[in-house]
């Protein structure tokens, strides 16, 4: 197959992780016989400092016309502590997200037995975890009507949802559900939030359609606690935008392999795939980050946007076995070697 | 002293664990010549059985009229999946704080060495773990605009805060940081939202008048990973309502302790203390509730609301007891005897 891919760095320990992604898809490519086209193009405090844009027009048109996006991290601290900033790196993901479509962001979390002991958790209680998050991703609070009044003395956002949304989201929360436990649990604040109540009402209204799935309403708060106790409760979760955001990070840590951890923003036609780890600046140019939750981004990426799952399973492997004889980065090695960014990347090559 | 004190059982367990700080507050009074006049009034669910509305003016009445008020629990499932229900128990919870003022819920999470193994965190992780979360109470998208456009199918709220409003919590913030260990994070989801932009601006311009507190500004997000990682590196932690709500609850459990924590709400006037754990429908009635968080509740009143410390140290220290010679209920019991609610209550008064 030709694959067209747009590659979008990003800031921090984006393009270190990113190039090692890219080895590790090339090699999978000649050995499976497929050509990839990548297009690199410039996103975040990178293409502000480059074209004053965190989200280029060129950029997008590269994204629009690719057949699947692979991106590492954006953000730098020095947008952090100014709230008055004009441009921030992450407008540029928003804008990416909004102008792309990409409202369902898939963020799986799983244990890998060896790294079981890196969890935070006891290993009772996050042995056998194994859920995804699907967190609406363009509409909510991140994209409401925003600003101030009195004199800068006061701010307002707004949560906005209809229900053609919410469906939206939805179905593809049944949808998975389907493919694996039959477990779905829809997380809002229903008893407060508006909004809440549309998605809980939209969801009860679509269990009809979906008779072997077994939905779940939980408070957001609820959940935010059993999460850190009982996360292999959970299958799969559907939840709105800001939630989603609080909550994925939330998971994303309880497994101990955060830096392991993939994800997909899917659209109507376009699909995004990126690490859910930050840019971690203060690790850049330092050749550590750990590269494995991009390249396993780029497994999820083989499987879900070109529908090559023998490919993805290869990176998989690939990723087990480098776990297993402990050729991994310094947040992973514990008091043996710590292998470089870099040298994970060309072991990975060299093994697959 | 003449202490005049509202109680306000509510719903579920409420009443069980109330009638145990009663009867722990009543052997206080009596050991240190203090007299309590409790008034006894409805809210939640059982209020609106009682009357059709969650938070009744009388008892309004008598909670304005009160020195302190001591709460339970509020909330029943039956109206938690009917999102078109017009009367919640929820919305009496929210009246309360609204028409009380209590602008300030104040939150601990702290270890008990003896309970240290019921934590689902490794025990590095969460010993030593002691920090003190103050949510705004009294506004944000709880209190902001809410409803339905476009035939029902869009549905909104809103998020609005003023300077005043940041300022009135956050001096409580720095005010609570300066009396222990001087650190103050400020959450918030500045990258993102405009109110949060003014949390971050309010916060930064009342840095100069506390210039021994260390402040630090870390994204919604961020938190609710490092909450799980590492809890024993925050202090005091300031947030907006709804961030206040997932986190506050999240810590809750990180301690495996939540059967254990008090809170309290502040207000200009009023201030109410409650057990951090809900109404718990499904053990009502069977005599098997902790009473101990909503013990230690009242040792926050006697401290906080009366200015009683040594009546405060009273009372943490027959818990204290209680805790290390097993006199528990069943969430904690293990494998050793399990003690009912009632003997719980009524060891503790034995011992004080
Ligand atoms: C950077 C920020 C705007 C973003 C978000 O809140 O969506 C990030 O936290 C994420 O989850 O991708
Ligand atoms: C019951 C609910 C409205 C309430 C809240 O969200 O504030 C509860 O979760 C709490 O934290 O006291």
């Amino acid at each position: 197959m030709e694959l067209n891919v747009a590659l979008l760095p990003g800031d921090g320990i984006g393009p270190e992780v990113i190039d090692q992604a890219v080895k590790v898809c090339d090699a999978i490519a000649k050995k499976y016989n497929h050509n990839i086209k990548w297009t690199t193009a410039l996103t975040g405090a990178a293409a502000i400092d480059a074209v004053g844009e965190p989200y280029p027009d060129e950029t997008h048109e590269i994204c629009v016309n690719a057949d699947a996006v692979l991106f590492g991290a954006i953000g730098h601290p020095r947008f952090d502590n100014d709230p008055s900033a004009k441009v921030r790196p992450e407008q540029g993901l928003l804008k990416m997200r909004q102008k792309l479509g990409l409202f369902a962001n898939v963020r799986p979390t799983f244990t890998f037995p060896s790294l079981i002991d890196k969890s935070p958790l006891k290993q009772e209680r996050i042995e056998g975890t194994d859920l995804i998050f699907l967190r609406e991703l363009t509409s909510g609070i991140y994209f409401g009507k925003r600003g101030r009044e009195d004199d800068g003395n006061t701010a307002y956002d707004t949560c906005t949802y209809t229900r053609a949304e919410v469906q939206r989201l939805a179905k593809k929360g049944f949808e998975m559900a389907m493919t694996r436990s039959k477990k779905l649990c829809c997380v809002d604040k229903a008893n407060v939030l508006e909004s809440s109540r549309l998605w809980r009402e939209t969801v009860q209204a679509m269990e009809k359609d979906y008779p072997e799935v077994e939905v779940s309403y939980e408070f957001v708060d609820a959940v935010a606690m059993r999460l850190v106790q009982w996360p292999n409760s959970y299958d799969v979760l559907i939840t709105e935008n800001l939630f989603g955001d609080i909550l994925t990070d939330e998971a994303s840590v309880i497994s101990g392999s955060m830096g392991l951890m993939p994800s997909a923003s899917l659209g109507e036609k376009t699909a995004l795939f990126e690490p859910i780890h930050g840019s971690y600046p203060q690790a850049a140019g330092k050749n550590i980050a750990n590269p494995l939750a991009t390249v396993l981004s780029a497994a999820m990426m083989f499987e879900t946007a070109f529908g090559l799952n023998d490919e993805a399973k290869a990176i998989r492997a690939v990723v087990d076995k480098s776990l297993n004889e402990g050729i991994v980065t310094e947040d992973l090695s514990g008091d043996n070697k710590a292998y470089k960014t870099t040298e994970v990347g060309d072991w990975l090559v060299e093994n697959i």
